[in-house]
């Protein structure tokens, strides 16, 4: 059928979709959500169907286009297009397979990655793939698959030779900037680590978003490729170079229904792992009530999977299971946690005791997992190579590397607008809150405004006097600061209990 | 935040959408399907926020707002409006309960499908809570809970007094026109009979679209209520009058990913009843390879849950299980199927046999069942009415009652593009397929052409010779006839044997 395009000006972000007036897919017996294929000449595109049930938005003789379908077929408003019947794609077979409760094979799960990657899924689908491995839950076969499926679906770092060390870690603890402390001491001993990190999406910020008050953390994989051939390692943002690009789409469809999948959980991770081609992985699990892992239990049943899928993909595996009761590090923020790096890596007084150690921790288990350092001296390399300052020469090259320039910590700008919360007793911390933490933080502004978040004065274990400084909020304008304000005096960020002697 | 309205002149049709430039969206910490709710004087509404990566969809400063939002709120393009966050419906804490694998409870459920109803839910909710109900399966209980929280989300036709008369046949039958010949033999008796029927979604033609040939199907519910105080009965278009309207909308999403769940065909359906007071129930249920229903044992794991749903209800049921290999009649399309059932009623010599047996079984069946003939004297009572001119003299009262004229069998408009189908060989016809009969029918322009569809000439078991027609096709236009030939020709709709002697 012959129909005159109407450029309805604007894009649905993922699958491709053309709008027809109601009558006229009566006519053609075509229904919501079906796929249907527009022709321009010799262009032609799979869409899918919506439908109009007013003339205002699509007249009966017109096909309204969205941009993606627009720039398909490369058509304007007005052109006339020939609109035929179109074919499900057969991942949706898969996914009804999946939700009557068989197991997918490779290929299967292949197919529809595939799909989710190029946008070819409606919403409807993609919740039905997702929800069918949420209930059923997914066998070791079906990560494993999973995993090698996302991988093959994006972009690959292909370093080729030796030993390549990754790290990683279950998150949910506020601060926590390992990553930019531990990569350094690694590279300084020799390792290529191509390091990819996330940005926030819930949480303050990302080790991406602490990277970016440093340097460019979008590059792209030719670029990452020289980066690791001549300083060797590097800490960016995934998201700008296309690895398991599956994984993105999942969760945002995990994410509004607050569902996140254990399979999914690992799958993801690990073709993370896969496309970069590690042979080393420290995987850090932080354990507590507001983490995302909420006993040792939980963390050693996850171990189970990950030792598994990493044994078939060829990746050493080694667990760091810590603490997450409280966040790491005093600031929580993007600046603010990136002051607090430049701290442990300048052996600045004013580092954060717990993240230097966890950090040392980490980079001395990793120095041993490789076989840089001795058993049982992995700490005095970790030490040296950070106390002698080798770490923060390193962490320099990376960033000057990546597009920045080495800044001092004083200089890094923090919100000028804040307020100071103090003990209204003396006592002993008993408990900092990771998620209300995260709350404040995000309230101030952070991730978005660099310069937002909260800076920590004291932590669980320590002794406060009444007047004591407790935490400071930074924002870059009074109306979030105000925000955050009235989010500290309504939640307990810390816990004081009056000390019995 | 204020921002200004730009009109998207557009409609979603379901779910109340807001588009924010991501910029703003990043400003105020909301993410793609989070809730807002939008100000506009002292009028509010809750949507969904969607998130545009062009400035050119929606630039910085601005909120898109689709029609039903801008109905809400009586906003135009250009006026200010206040953007805070919002909630989500309480319902899709349910609807993680459920995926969760737990059972909900009546308010739980009722909660789902008031959202459901309103519009409340997105594609992604709505579609986690079907396939959650499919993959967990549904207790005796949810159906329940779901049968009374459909009706009780939509309209009722609240007949009082007496005994009131449903029929409802399980499909995938084509033809099987039985409604309107045997709603006016019970009407004939004195029964009231207040019969909602559905439309075709994929079939050639639904009860409502015969009925649609004869007098109008969409009537308001006073009007409904005087027929029945009237004339006794009524054959109309349920999807008019708003009865257990979830079920539109769960189907809607049931359907692109082909899922059929038994517990929610069973609410449905019984919601449907209950709505308009149903005392007694008769239902038909059709069994075939090719027909909704596969096997006896289907059809009777399936009377479990009616008895004990319909116990609950008060509303007594009977079932009457029949032969669903073929189509019933010889019409399939709205206007061949409406000449046969006026063949029928008026005793014509040119009535399909088997739709009269079959109407006058079923017809005869409930009449025992709610006491107007004795044990073993219903299928007399029923021949008489029927044979006497009773049936097709109220089915004239019912069809005026509703705004139509009587009409004659060979005034009923038939497309006038034909091909008469013959038999290549002698032999006996051993199949005729229900699904091809469907896929001719439907591309022969049915349901939406009244005058398209199929003729069968002969039925299985019949004996033909070669160049014997088998069936004819109509069509409105040469285009859709071409079409269904074409179909004809690739899949068989009928097979023939040849006989051994």
């Amino acid at each position: 059928m012959k129909l005159k395009v109407k450029d309805m000006d604007i894009a649905t972000g993922g699958v491709k979709v053309v709008l027809l007036n109601e009558k006229d897919a009566e006519k053609l017996d075509l229904h919501h959500n079906d796929r249907v294929i527009v022709r321009k000449g010799k262009k032609f595109t799979t869409a899918v169907l919506d439908i109009a049930e007013s003339r205002k938005a699509v007249p009966i003789g017109k096909i309204g286009l969205f941009e993606e379908v627009l720039d398909a077929l490369n058509a304007k408003h007005g052109v006339v297009v020939d609109l035929g019947t179109g074919k499900k794609p057969i991942s949706v077979s898969y996914i009804k397979k999946k939700l009557d409760g068989k197991e997918l094979t490779y290929h299967e799960t292949y197919e529809v990655m595939k799909d989710i990657v190029k946008d070819d899924l409606t919403d409807i689908e993609l919740t039905s793939y997702i929800t069918a491995n949420y209930v059923h839950g997914m066998s070791l076969k079906e990560i494993l698959d999973s995993t090698k499926a996302m991988k093959d679906t994006g972009s690959v770092i292909d370093i080729k030779n030796g030993i390549i060390a990754d790290i990683h870690g279950i998150g949910g603890v506020p601060g926590n900037r390992t990553t930019p402390i531990v990569v350094p001491i690694l590279v300084a001993a020799g390792l290529k680590v191509p390091k990819t990190s996330s940005r926030a999406i819930t949480s303050p910020s990302g080790t991406a978003d602490t990277m970016d008050v440093f340097c460019k953390v979008a590059l792209p994989i030719p670029k990452l490729k020289k980066i690791i051939k001549k300083v060797g390692g590097f800490i960016v943002w995934g998201g700008a170079i296309n690895l398991a690009p599956a994984d993105d789409k999942i969760i945002k469809i995990e994410h509004p229904i607050e569902i996140d999948a254990e399979g999914q959980m690992i799958a993801s991770i690990m073709a993370k792992k896969a496309s970069v081609n590690a042979t080393h992985l420290l995987l850090e699990m932080s354990v507590g009530k507001s983490a995302k892992i909420h006993s040792r239990q939980e963390a050693k049943h996850l171990t189970w999977y990950f030792d598994r899928i990493s044994k078939s993909l060829g990746i050493k595996i080694l667990y760091h299971i810590d603490d997450g009761s409280q966040p790491i590090g005093n600031g929580i923020g993007p600046a603010l946690e990136a002051r607090d790096v430049l701290w442990v890596l300048k052996n600045d007084k004013r580092a954060p005791e717990d993240l230097r150690k966890k950090s040392l921790k980490m980079a001395a288990m990793m120095l041993e997992f490789t076989g840089k350092a001795k058993k049982g001296k992995g700490m005095q390399m970790a030490t040296q190579l950070l106390e002698g300052g080798a770490a923060y020469k390193t962490f320099v090259k990376i960033i000057k590397a990546q597009g920045g320039c080495e800044i001092k910590a004083d200089k890094i700008e923090i919100g000028d607008c804040t307020r100071i919360f103090r003990a209204r007793k003396s006592g002993r911390i008993t408990h900092v809150d990771n998620k209300v933490t995260t709350k404040i933080g995000r309230m101030a502004g952070a991730p978005s405004d660099h310069g937002s978040g909260i800076y920590l004065h004291v932590h669980k274990g320590y002794k406060v006097k009444k007047g004591d400084k407790l935490f400071t909020i930074y924002s870059h304008n009074k109306e979030e600061l105000a925000y955050a304000i009235d989010c500290a005096n309504r939640l307990k960020l810390m816990e004081i209990k009056k000390s019995l002697h």
